[in-house]
């Protein structure tokens, strides 16, 4: 059976790797679509990000869907043939974040594909994977394969729009347009904002955000002070999700933030200087969002009802031996926002 | 100018009432339609309802919409001919409520059509009206003048959806799907509630719930015990929403809501017999909810936006001059969800 | 070894039980002093509550503090000769609700010396238990052993405070000044409570209640109308913990309640009826408290630390084989608070 | 009638400036203490702080208590030698933000002593001063002068407990041990904090620090890795107080600092560089807290009850003809913690 493996900077290999027996609680699914995400991308690219590096051959991917081919000898709710979302995130379960309901901080987690810890988890660009029955997702006739594998990072925007606390009715800025900006504008959208303004520094992610439910689109490399208008009696906004991890996105909001404005940062970056005096005298809340857990079945679900759409934002599937066109695509902003690839 | 001027139990006559010139920051709006509210209803057929009672003549009506006539001195944002939404919402200010943002608490509130004070607050089904700048929200085109004036009981739902805190993933139950209720239905899908059941003793209102968003519609007259799948492991509701004000639909949901599962009362009783050990074992949380404040520009921009639909629930429009028709139609439950009259 | 098992209402005998040996992370604990609660005082009156009923003979107690005799083989941060407090509340870890931080409403709680399931689950009055480490917290040296055995019914009062949310400088009501409301007071005074009245019909409890915080201690039995004052511009108290379990103190509360005031149940009673008008209209928040988990060790530390002071609640102390009289003297409200016994 | 203005740094004199008469809700009070605040410090030293400068003579000075002289016809409830503190918060109560309660984000806010706006709020060091009613707060006979007048910074510290949410059972650090720094200790444990870490650089506030609550003081210029032993298990703390306005101190606090850790900002300092990653992986929670409005009403409750014990932190007490000596008292953190001055 065919894996992706991440060798070092730009050496992905198509290996054949085996494929274990699924246990009791067990499901064995044979994969059919992975979307690449942002952290695919750097270890592609870069071996990795920040600490996060390379130390031996890893299966990339996270984000996969796929159909059930055979099941654990306990399990009794699923069979053969049924389609699924998988979750990559894999708990303990019993270390003390775990029992305070906090799984994205669990002490021992293995999440699909990544590096932070040696020996690396291995990811799901394969071809058949085994799962807990617990990762596995239903998903309905209406979803395509493409759409099934969006669960994952529709999770993470889901997980970042509820650490904003309630949604409805509020003025939103999104900051960073990439997928995960994107499916938040969704997210804050299917959760009641009122109003939604998106910025980036490129005209193609603007567009898809709009097509998934931005009021406005905002280019800030041809208009820099276009939140300006924003700026009035202390600003408009109540909440800001910073995606870009772009040190200007977040600052530059600060004018336009409320006084007790809430920030959700997503976005990844190294070393960001922050005027301390404008978030103690504005009394920011700027609060980290990480991963997810429990979203997982929520973004089945809204997948699953139609209630969330992300079809707009899937702009290249190819095979899985076109791998490397795939991350090349998937790493242009100016044509791309999600890449997925097929596994059959 | 006519006004529908109540004087007794089911003694509604149209009178001529002068209209006032608008203050400096006032507005002189020419009502186009009036919505007939639960409150309207019991005034109508009761004289009032509890402690509550109509003790001198009382213009109706608070659910109201129209087109500016001619504007104040000092208005310079609004014109003639614009058409408005308006909220009967008018606080004080200055209390220590108003102060803490709790408007709806205003310890001299001047709801419209309100027989709470005397002398009594006059209403809103009356030609013309004179509000206050901020009392008047801008409707779009695409909105007609029975939705603007739906704006009104949207608020009330908005406001109890916010009262349960993030809507966003959860297992949501409403039991009663009068306008209310099924207005709650419909808030509590756009604040991305996952799952939406809806319980009523009668037909029409569930297939009403189920246009506005509802997943599941239960008749629990005709099936007593249709929620009982739903109450393993100690429940699967994480809210409520109680819009019947029927004891027995609030305590037939405790056994289907989770521990710590958020009960928000809407729907107005009188006195209800609750299991209180029940309540403290499972440790729920049962918040009421009472009209709204500043949700009156939320519900008109997410109407404005199409965010909300409530054209499902608009059943029946009458000229005022056919007000006892319309009173009359308005309470049965068989045939209509929200009934309004136009003032033209 | 001995200990004290209910075999029916008034049947209360002194029994030889074997003990187990301590498992790899267990300890072998030998029973200093036991607080009697009112649910042992239920079981030895009337064989239960509620549906609650003894179905066969059961260990009382679940307030307990001893010294370690032996640790288990894997045991490493525990020596013979350390005072523990002991928690009896053993969840499951396993189940939905402890993978959400919600152990007092584990799937599957085994909580010392309770009837609410069968097999009964045996409880804490005995001469020496094996508890498991981490039920175990070391207890300072100026503890006395029934000081430390309050540590359980502290954390009850913790966890109703907690579920209030903050109490920095807020204006708490009372009522019910037993064992648990008294805790009440002491713990939200701790919390940083900025005024706190008590209520009770009987002048015993008032006084305890002044003794360790109460601002105020009010007889609503020889002065009916004594929270009369607070009533003025709907209401004084931001916060009730009701602990008496009747409904006349929970009615009573409503008029000095605020709008949006937070009213935690502690106390338990059977069906209370309710204004439920009142409810919606002031916006009250009515949260039931249920036991505890983590606040077990906070309250070890407060207790460890002076921050909290029972020693004015203690207000008897019995040897084990006096225990009728140590019930008897538990159950006369006009001169006890907590009775305890010691087990040597 | 005397008062202390500064006209540029280091240039602080006494002037003769006019008592105006108290309106009808107003109330002449005779000064008789005023604290020296951190931004009166950087008015003397430096004429300002960031973008805040001196650009007119101004009043300093803005915590003081007095007693009342005179009171305005209007007002009933006060009267000639009743001892106050004085509130400095005068929002405007018509603006958006205090219409929602938060008054400390006042769009018209008149601070005592605030450059911020020019002309300058003038303060309240001076020997009589016209307040509103609302402003003055009855201090008891057991509150020295000096002890009134440390509502005002208390208040602060109060908001900043606030704003961290819930403190019963928390392990709390607070980073920087200055007058503010110190009453946060205070503050955090009225509050029910369980354990409180401080730190700073250098010993004399650390042991101010400890005498008002601090469990452990910990000098970090001495021992730089003193906080190491609580960065197991991805931390300890689940909320820090940064008092410090040091960039090293809010870095160096994040190892220590559990996941969904808390951190209020309430210290000034310029550009901090942040390691954004951390933030988001560690879903940090960063809060400013500024000033506070509501509170003094708490600090001056909390202080007539003796739950809060200020006296600690008072190190030092001038005539105001000896204001040089008593700035330059209060700058030398190595024998001072609060100055105050007389003005008899």
């Amino acid at each position: 059976m065919d894996a992706l493996v991440i060798h070092a900077p730009l050496d992905l290999r198509i290996e054949d790797v085996p494929t274990p027996e699924p246990g009791e609680h067990q499901l064995l699914v044979r994969v059919r679509a992975g979307g690449i995400c942002g952290s695919d991308l750097h270890y592609f690219n870069h071996g990795g990000f920040g600490t996060v590096r390379i130390r031996e051959p890893m299966v990339l991917g996270h984000e996969v869907s796929g159909v059930v081919e055979r099941t654990g000898q306990n399990v009794t709710d699923m069979a053969a043939g049924i389609r699924v979302a998988i979750s990559p995130s894999r708990p303990c379960g019993l270390c003390r974040y775990c029992q305070q309901g906090l799984q994205n901080h669990c002490l021992d987690m293995r999440y699909y594909g990544s590096a932070m810890r040696t020996p690396h988890v291995q990811g799901a660009f394969r071809q058949e994977i085994v799962v807990d029955r617990s990762q596995a997702h239903v998903v309905a006739d209406t979803l395509s394969d493409a759409e099934a594998a969006m669960a994952e990072p529709l999770s993470v925007a889901l997980h970042a729009v509820r650490r904003a606390g309630p949604m409805l009715g509020k003025n939103v800025l999104v900051t960073g347009c990439g997928p995960i900006g994107a499916l938040i504008v969704a997210a804050a959208r299917r959760a009641g904002a009122a109003k939604i303004v998106a910025t980036d520094v490129s005209s193609f992610p603007l567009e898809a955000a709009k097509k998934v439910g931005a009021d406005v689109a905002l280019n800030v490399a041809e208009s820099p002070d276009a939140l300006q208008p924003f700026a009035a009696d202390k600003g408009s906004f109540d909440v800001l999700f910073e995606a870009s991890g772009n040190a200007a996105a977040l600052r530059g909001a600060f004018d336009v933030l409320k006084p007790r404005g809430i920030v959700v940062q997503v976005g990844l970056g190294g070393e960001i200087s922050l005027p301390i005096n404008v978030i103690v005298a504005k009394e920011f809340d700027l609060r980290g969002a990480f991963r997810f857990h429990e979203e997982f079945a929520v973004a089945v679900e809204l997948l699953n009802k139609g209630l969330i759409d992300v079809k707009p934002l899937i702009t290249g599937i190819f095979h899985y031996k076109e791998s490397l066109r795939a991350f090349q695509t998937a790493g242009d902003r100016s044509q791309s926002m999600k890449v997925l690839m097929t596994f059959e």
